[in-house]
């Protein structure tokens, strides 16, 4: 049913003074590289992305905060700015809340520090799926502080390998970057054995990804 | 199943060259307001913003340049650094692609230029409802150049007036302007029928709304 009338919204936050204050903060960390209008407009532009998917508002400033900070590090690194001294591989799938959470925290724990490992998704969810944070959780891999975000070009600039799952071809295709695809089963909805079915499949491939990019690395730098 | 294989991502078109062609149109429009970085920053980021949701990779330049103008052109407005000599007015809804794109097209029909209309949605569709297209059809407003767009900040930004439908509170409440929150059915999957209620309900509020924007002007200039 239609109601014709007009119902003023009330009892949000104005969330406003506690975004100036992430861009006050991320312009002096970015000193030297990004004028304070640039971080404003990407800690807005962050916010707003994420406000778009997000089911719960309370954590919006501080995801914000470090979705802002990662996006301004890869568009510093894409620009030169920022030293770009290991290979930089993102994992795009549909939901950023399963498949490419797991290959992003898998990569980055068997790297240790060799490989500098984002992820992202074409149509974020609000929340990571419960099965593949309990898979992970098996494996010594705390995913409490990961959030689904929206793939933006910045963290496909600053890449060097890009491996999308299901995602079709919703990534913009960039010269001078290794794009993969890797056929891995969708695990929205999974079970805890599914999830770690999941879960090993990409282990394996992760696995593989690092050993071919820790063997060719010399040659690349 | 799971396939163990890396499949090298061929055959997909690089945007980039014609990316760079917008980009500078763009910077030789907004010359002594944006820098040519700023700008080619909005098509890229754009260009993505829309890749992932958009089904038809045809038309994605095309799209990004309409939408990468009209987010500088609402940048711009927001900072004072282009008139903003009329109620500009941003109505969003879930996908972008039936209620808001209604809405806008109704708005900008009646109000002859009075009223500046945005639209956008909180998690856009790949086309428009064909149903919603065929009402509007019928009342005289072509759609054929509209496309499902996400919800960016610079039009929140821009916007005297922000009418939501069915998107909860994924739109930023940022001080001195007025929110509407309309209470619309769903056009999604709905037949001509439902299009043509849907449309005419939309058009009743449509008509309130314009006729409040243009009585209270004069004092709001």
């Amino acid at each position: 049913m239609t109601e014709h009338r007009d119902t003023v919204l009330t009892g949000l936050d104005d969330d406003t003074a506690v975004l100036h204050r992430i861009s006050e903060d991320l312009t002096t960390k970015f000193t030297g590289i990004f004028a304070a209008e640039t971080v404003e407009r990407y800690v807005f532009e962050s916010y707003t992305a994420l406000a778009r998917t997000s089911r719960i508002h309370t954590y919006l400033a501080a995801t914000t905060a470090r979705f802002a900070a990662d996006r301004l590090k890869a568009l510093a690194q894409a620009k030169g700015a920022i030293a770009h001294d290991v290979p930089e591989v993102l994992f795009v799938c549909v939901h950023n809340a399963g498949r490419s959470q797991l290959a992003a925290a898998l990569l980055a724990k068997h790297a240790r520090g060799a490989v500098n490992v984002r992820s992202a998704g074409s149509q974020p969810a609000s929340e990571l799926e419960p099965s593949i944070v309990a898979a992970l959780a098996e494996a010594g891999v705390d995913l409490s502080l990961e959030f689904p975000k929206p793939l933006t070009d910045d963290v496909v600039r600053a890449a060097d390998v890009v491996v999308t799952m299901g995602c079709g071809d919703s990534c913009p295709i960039y010269p001078g970057k290794q794009y993969l695809d890797w056929t891995i089963q969708d695990p929205a909805g999974a079970d805890l054995a599914g999830a770690r079915k999941i879960r090993d499949d990409i282990d394996l491939l992760v696995r593989e990804l690092l050993t071919e990019l820790t063997a060719t690395q010399p040659e690349n730098q």
